[in-house]
């Protein structure tokens, strides 16, 4: 029972968080390579007005613009192109909280702050901005809002996109529309926001955002769960939400080979049971009640569970120091497989049913074509959202067996298609899924998204060659 | 403490509450009178295939397409114009239930379904589909997409948008947009049925939905709370959101003005206290646990803000009869007022932290212009959406107060914008509030709209001279 902490203390590290999200980012880019990384010119505004006087420039030259925040993406969506002829306009310098509302539990920010800069304003006012992710430390809430970031806290807080009441946003033509409202019920007429969240700045620039805020969970507990398959993990999920509800903030999901990896390359790392198990399930609750609600209900749940033997073990952290050593074994995931070599990324969302049988059926595929490749199989289970990533077979060098991303990416992605997923389920397409979603999304979706760019940014200017 | 019962049996009574929104829906479509319900043709689809046939027909004609679900909306969004020449496409044929997935909590819904049917139908399959508002027995899901409705229940599960996980469009191409996907995180470009979502109909017809289901809570607490004010209501909202978090899951302010017309009209309601108050909150709070927690809970918050004297008495409901006839008190509000005759009726959102100041500045205002008018404030506080509604001064017909709409709505609607409020909260803008959007909506937001508009839509054939 981890009762009245910062929770920040109990996930990762901050620096060892951002190390990792650093080297997984570097793996990534070397897939983006040749194509990122040559800027004309770099711009760094103070002001939207600045912003906007940038853009109109930009637009009567016909110069590209490409928003960055931190640049802290997987996709390659904030970097410009080979040309040498972009301009990166890089907001980081926008960095200030205009207001925080209390009562309305809502704060107005500039679009280059940091998002952990973010969770501890929150926080100091007695509130929580609930977005969490891996690079929360650099990453910047322009960029989480353009890319529409998950994290671990999607299962009970929503996306980046439901966290936001209203924008500032300046357009392709330079003009700055202002919708920062901040209001929860507002039916006059198209809701533009929602245009712009998400699109990976190819619609226009996010200068500031309204963003919701939340009541302060002041008790947490946090279970590690052994099971069977990931079969027995969705039966545990339907527990938990039916006894739990809006208590269950955390669902996530890992292979015991996952958890070999982290037990390898981090000696700080224990196992949470005297034996091991095929799969583990991360669990927390979190509770605006303090004292032992949480901890006994999670309890109450793992012990039946138990007893009807659907769970093999469950371990409840009895300290913030435990819990914080059950987090580091699914954070230091991303770090461990890194220090392995390459391996073949994905990231998946799947309807949440239909999880089992994709890992089963998927698995069985790759094995058909790959013989004796392993599967870092882990990923936040309460929202259908699997890292499903790909090594290479025991003695197989990691860098020659790379050279099967194109095959095994096909494969995993039609797959994924095939059990009515998406083969970005929070990362974006940005460049380096930008050809991949042809396959994948019908021509009508495509055309109506090619209507809408030009309908917005008519020369094209705004980060062409993402997304579309 | 209500524990275990069926929400319908809490709220109002079906039938009742369904006459209640009828009377002011006519009183409100005298407003929109003339222009309103002289169809060309009438077409009742029964699949989607038949929609698009219809709508590609009209398109090529440059016929006018109404769509029209349960049409019990408030501002004529669904309804021809008086021509004679527009074809009303109606979807209350397509009612079937296609699949519901306990375990991806989502059930896939055709447009034509009666939401209410669609609460018992998540309710049968243990599951809670939470968008709850008056009309509930005749509205239709399509209607309630296109409009984003909100409800009772907006303050813990949101608007009808954050309800859903996929569309199926009919264009006005006539083509079949196909997103009816079932993922809870999918970032594969813009987010398109966010378009459709609140349109009234403007940008294509709903067909289809996939929507999201939520654990059913096993027990209640209902209380009314009295107080002195509207400023102190705000603060029991901050106290009740800090302890009971999601518990929440209503929050509902009237006056004391509203209960005498209530008392007044129904025989068999009573009054909450042996006196009387200035204003009383009604408070529900819901549990995925069963047993007394939530009424212990609420019991205990109130006990301390009596004795900080935040709050002038209270009332925790001991039984389900009692938290009915609670409940009653609020939902009898709307046809209470009709009983009465006439008023001025106002859909507004303010920010929480302003709706004090709102209502107490407009109160002045509008009694300073319009001396011995009566304000019938009520709605749901928890969402900053208040229902503030202007009755004629004793001894002056209902009917002869209403010449004064204009001025009225005016005076109320510029307040609103003081206040970084919207005029239409929950309702849409349809045809009664199309014209008085411009006032308040910048040039460039309506030109924005215009352009997805047309860009969509290029030939207006879908029900042009709503909204825009």
């Amino acid at each position: 029972m981890t009762e009245g902490i910062d929770k920040s203390n109990v996930l990762l590290d901050e620096e060892r968080r951002l190390a990792s999200h650093q080297e997984v980012k570097a793996s990534i880019d070397d897939d983006v390579n040749a194509r990122i990384k040559r800027e004309s010119a770099r711009v760094e505004p103070k002001e939207s007005a600045e912003v906007a006087e940038v853009v109109r420039a930009c637009a009567e030259s016909r110069t590209v613009v490409v928003p960055q925040g931190g640049n802290t993406g997987l996709c390659g969506a904030a970097t410009p192109d080979a040309s040498g002829t972009q301009i990166v306009l890089n907001l980081s310098r926008m960095n200030r909280v205009h207001a925080i509302d209390t009562r309305n539990n809502t704060m107005t920010v500039e679009a280059g702050c940091v998002l952990a800069n973010l969770q501890n304003t929150a926080e100091e006012a007695g509130r929580l901005f609930p977005l969490s992710l891996a690079a929360e430390g650099s990453c910047e809430i322009g960029g989480n809002l353009s890319t529409n970031a998950g994290g671990t806290a999607v299962l009970r807080y929503g996306n980046a996109r439901e966290l936001v009441l209203g924008l500032e946003v300046v357009l392709p033509s330079g003009e700055i529309w202002d919708g920062l409202r901040g209001l929860r019920k507002d039916n006059t007429g198209y809701d533009l926001k929602q245009l712009f969240i998400g699109a990976e700045g190819t619609l226009g620039v996010i200068t500031a955002a309204v963003l919701k805020l939340f009541p302060l969970p002041k008790s947490h507990a946090t279970a590690v769960v052994a099971l069977q398959d990931s079969e027995k993990a969705l039966a545990l999920l339907d527990r938990a939400l039916e006894a739990c509800g809006e208590r269950l903030t955390g669902f996530e999901l890992f292979s015991d080979f996952c958890l070999s990896l982290v037990l390898k390359h981090f000696r700080e790392t224990a196992a949470p049971f005297p034996r091991r198990f095929p799969h583990y399930v991360l669990m927390e609750l979190s509770d605006t009640q303090s004292g032992e609600g949480v901890r006994a209900l999670v309890e109450s749940m793992l012990e039946a569970a138990l007893e009807e033997k659907n769970i093999l073990d469950a371990a409840v952290a009895q300290s913030d120091t435990q819990a914080r050593a059950f987090w580091k074994l699914r954070e230091f995931i991303s770090e461990a497989q890194a220090h392995e070599g390459q391996n073949i990324k994905h990231d998946v969302s799947i309807p949440i049913s239909s999880i089992a049988d994709f890992i089963s059926a998927t698995d069985q595929d790759l094995i058909r074509a790959h013989a004796g490749v392993r599967m870092v199989t882990f990923g936040h289970l309460g929202d259908g959202n699997l890292h499903y990533n790909v090594s290479a077979p025991e003695g197989v060098a990691p860098d020659a067996f790379v050279k099967n991303t194109a095959a095994i990416n096909r494969l995993v992605h039609d797959s994924v298609a095939r059990f009515g997923g998406s083969i970005s389920a929070e990362h974006g397409l940005g460049q380096l899924k930008r050809e991949e979603i042809r396959r994948y999304k019908s021509s009508l979706e495509l055309e109506l998204m090619r209507k809408i760019k030009r309908t917005l940014d008519p020369h094209g200017i705004m980060n062409p060659g993402k997304v579309l």
